[in-house]
């Protein structure tokens, strides 16, 4: 049995749904903005920020002047809020049975035995389809939306975990929700959970 | 249900156990080394020579000379061998039920509905461990054995797909064999191709 379970996923895979889905099936506790909140507290940094730079840091560090200059605690503000965050997962592992989403939550809990680490994907055009459904038409077409947050997870995973983005071997199980189906996806994650 | 089944895997992962018994459970036919004594009957190429090339055939573009110059209809001889394996993998998927180890099959086959691309992983010291009892000791350490493998699968995988190998996103599903255990992966295939 489990105790853990991560969810790293393309934007607009279902992975969220995913997660949440297996987290009510298990009646395990369920992270996502949840941490965003936490960190708000613990930072005193404002919950945009933090949801417009935890998990894309390293592009703002290295591609844009939020905070330029600013430190905290002798580290930059990005670096700071992945410290904390990297902190808050570690501490929500230990405590509680959950589903973390995102966030290098793989990374961060890659040596816990009791963790499983899932990677969600699907092909652009119904991630496309997915997102207009869910967030609505916005003046970027869908496709350079999917791309544009993607790339960033990519970038700062790469800066913060030196491993690639999405490698089959980051991760214990990776599926394909596009072709196997948002249903069956949630059965094989919960089927391993507990066998495992 | 589906038809075809491809297994990618990392050298040692027991990629080709899991497919040969995926296979057996299903009744389909299963083709790995099976491939390499057609083509050599169409080709009139040693098998040796097409084992060694038919998954590093850029690799040997590339680094190697063993038949620099030569060419067979107008394209050098792995180029030659790379689009005899690929016809014959695609007259193999349009025959048979059946399941298809290695040699770029989840790329060649993408197009085909009825087609699940697996890929099987685990990591390298339960990896290391096992090329050993199945293959003995060489003077090579096995990591090396297992780096050098896997590197020449990449860079033929790159140079005829322009994907990269052991990315998610080319696969419908990607198991660690090494933490799920290899009887469980013959079952989530097993379930998966009745159910889609």
């Amino acid at each position: 049995m489990k105790k853990v379970i991560t969810i790293s996923r393309q934007f607009g895979s279902a992975g969220r749904s995913i997660g949440k889905a297996v987290a009510e099936k298990l009646g395990y506790a369920y992270y996502d903005k949840e941490i965003i909140e936490k960190l708000a507290e613990q930072t005193g940094l404002s919950k945009s920020y933090i949801e417009n730079t935890g998990e894309h840091a390293a592009s703002t560090n290295l591609f844009s002047y939020a905070f330029v200059g600013r430190t905290i605690e002798g580290q930059s503000v990005e670096d700071y809020l992945w410290q904390k965050q990297r902190e808050l997962i570690l501490e929500i592992a230990e405590k509680d049975n959950c589903v973390i989403v995102g966030r290098c939550a793989d990374y961060i809990l890659k040596e816990r035995e009791d963790a499983l680490h899932v990677f969600i994907h699907a092909d652009q055009a119904k991630r496309a389809k997915r997102i207009v459904e869910l967030y609505g038409e916005t003046k970027v077409n869908p496709e350079k939306r999917l791309m544009d947050k993607d790339k960033k997870r990519a970038v700062n995973y790469k800066y913060y975990t030196n491993h690639t983005w999405g490698m089959s071997e980051n991760y214990h199980i990776s599926l394909d929700s596009g072709v196997i189906g948002i249903d069956e996806c949630i059965d094989i994650i919960f089927r391993l959970v507990n066998e495992l």
